[in-house]
């Protein structure tokens, strides 16, 4: 089966959790937005108002199936491309943590867009900088140290063990994402999650990986994505 | 089997979509925290380094099981309690149905904490009452829109069709909620999304839901939870 990914072609976003999971896959899939008529084909699926319409990208046609929310669709995935435990416990475990990365990536979002994403960043300046401050001091040591603290405990080189799973992946873009658009408070921070740094150091040099990241499919980070970079919120 | 939820004890908050779901199932529960040495109990789990903890409540025990996201509670709760549907289509969609309800629940909360969480509401009063109007105008007629139309396209007294599933428990719980928090608001939207009110309606006198409502087990809504009601953010 060929996949159908729908998601803004211009930014790496939410969508880009999807995507990893499907390159470290090796599965065969379509970034159909990117493709000649795509976002016409994408904006008609979102205004269909028969079946199960998605609320918004990203969404991934599978089949017959048209599957919404990025966690949902790595549930999909997962158990079936081996980036998933097979057990139900571990299956539900997973999903969880990609939950809360879920939580985590909303509050990302909103250190640029505190008052709201129908405004521009330049019109919330100064509860964006109010907002990083809070996430920096609060937020990241709290999500990151969750994840440090399971990895040190997981006693293999990945979230769940021995095998990757579509949780790890997604901490790789965690890191690059935090990376790109917090240089200097994150270059300050890396010493307190040593053990995160070294999962993305593993996930980067997985073969699919690899070749993904190198290959024009990895749109590159930009201001219009989820990890923006604007100096006055870096330290 | 009997469940051991685990959620702060005086609020409704994110816990709510829990009870309500294992209330309308008649399921056998306990709401540890508000037991005698439950508060002490769930944050030992909180606390534990070992295992799977969850990042926060609310979370589920289910004998060996420890559950925490609240839409990975109900999508666990929703197939063994009937609550959902039975292909794996039909799950795939309420499980996407319920995770949009939690984007827009992190929505509601940020209207009174814009800034972040870790100050008081007091503190943040001019950034909310920004966010709280973007809110408005935008996202309650975006999210909201999207279930009337869903519930005008189901064919049926709930969003799936004929029998209801945890979503439609949610919805009710997120009328409810819009009306302690924003009376003055809501009054004036209701008219937009005639269906969601008569889901609200006949969810609110399904027995069980309805026995529910009428007991203690109910918390009041209150100014500690998602929903709360302050003067200046209700026009």
């Amino acid at each position: 089966m060929c996949y159908e990914l729908y998601y803004w072609p211009t930014i790496q976003g939410r969508g880009e959790y999807v995507r990893l999971a499907l390159e470290d896959a090796g599965a065969d899939y379509a970034d159909t937005a990117r493709g000649k008529g795509g976002m016409a084909a994408m904006m008609k699926m979102l205004d269909d108002n028969s079946g199960t319409p998605p609320f918004a990208p990203p969404f991934l046609k599978a089949g017959s199936l048209v599957i919404g929310q990025t966690a949902n669709i790595l549930q999909y995935l997962g158990s079936r491309h081996g980036l998933a435990p097979k057990a139900e416990a571990g299956r539900i475990w997973v999903h969880q943590l990609q939950l809360t990365i879920t939580d985590f990536v909303a509050e990302v979002h909103d250190t640029h867009h505190p008052i709201g994403t129908s405004l521009y960043y330049e019109d919330q300046r100064a509860p964006a900088k109010k907002r990083t401050a809070e996430f920096w001091n609060e937020r990241v040591p709290k999500y990151l140290g969750y994840f440090e603290q399971l990895l040190s405990a997981s006693g293999g080189a990945y979230i769940t063990g021995r095998k990757a799973v579509y949780v790890d992946l997604s901490l790789f873009q965690i890191v690059e994402g935090l990376r790109y658009a917090f240089p200097k408070r994150m270059k300050a921070f890396e010493r307190n999650v040593p053990g995160l740094i070294e999962l993305r150091d593993r996930v980067a040099v997985r073969p699919n990986i690899k070749a993904y990241l190198e290959s024009d499919r990895r749109i590159a980070f930009n201001e219009d994505g989820i990890f923006r970079h604007y100096k006055a919120l870096d330290l």
